[in-house]
């Protein structure tokens, strides 16, 4: 679907658990659609870095936060604003590296996985993979590249739901980036 | 995917972006998986069914709304109390039948279209059907068989976005229901 370029700040505030069963709709229909676990997590990071690269427009318009400082800064962002503004949650930011490339998200609550419980044939099933590609996706129009992954999932077994992100080099301006 | 039944009535506030953005790559998957427009309106309605009959418990949980005492007290609670929590906007409640069985919802704005362009190719879509299915699921689950369907869409070069409702019938306590 095409979009407009005349994007408002004018949005609604609205409870997640619409979201929660359309995006459940959505890996639901992808599990249908792919042949196994790790093509659907493909598809989730691919969709989600898509919407990353629109989503950035939105967020930079409405939260007036221009370039950050450092990757500690960026974290901080992410993590307050970002996640606030989208999700309705403050993850915490943890686990840093020594050399300050590396830290960690975690969620004590995923709105995305709100109720959700995997069946038992979809264990490798990285279900709220779409989170991961929509960082990498947002941070890439920034002229960052980071590599985003989940490494510890509430929904499978883990005690919280974290997101490892690791900086790997900025991006030189004015290269072409869109849709994958 | 299943859900518990420990629903709390615990949730975010959120922006809507990301849910818009995130229902559009559901949409997109679906016009790349069946083969025209009304296969995928008639799987946005299917969803959507599958989507309410889980929701309702989640909107009277959390409105604490008994039952209705007619179609018009119905319409007002549709209108003003669940498009507000789970969509953030108050449709308006209009065109009245004489019979008093038939309304319409007009909404101004839809936030699952914001920013969309139909493509050309695919001029028959009913881009955001899902809301109906929502919410004739919703309807059914508080015995209430209800028509819902589109009647005019903004994204299709309508002045507004007007979702026609029609009371079928009552239904008889019971009865099983579920996913279609």
């Amino acid at each position: 679907m095409s979009r407009q370029s005349n994007r408002t700040t004018d949005s609604k505030k609205m409870n997640s658990e619409l979201f929660t069963l359309t995006y459940g709709a959505l890996v639901t229909q992808l599990c249908k659609d792919y042949e196994n676990d790790e093509e659907v997590n493909k598809q989730l990071d691919k969709m989600g870095y898509n919407i990353g690269v629109r989503l950035i427009e939105d967020f930079l318009a409405r939260s007036s936060i221009g370039r950050c400082q450092d990757f500690r800064e960026t974290a901080d962002v992410i993590a307050k604003v970002a996640f606030k503004m989208y999700l309705g949650i403050t993850p915490s930011v943890t686990n840093w590296s020594p050399g300050g490339d590396e830290f960690s998200l975690i969620l004590e609550n995923n709105p995305l996985a709100d109720f959700v419980e995997l069946p038992d044939n979809h264990s490798t099933l990285i279900y709220s993979n779409l989170l991961c590609g929509v960082l990498r996706g947002a941070l890439e129009m920034v002229q960052m590249a980071v590599d985003v992954k989940f490494s510890q999932d509430s929904l499978r077994g883990d005690n919280v739901t974290e997101i490892r992100m690791k900086f790997i080099k900025r991006i030189e301006e004015n290269l072409p980036a869109g849709e994958e």
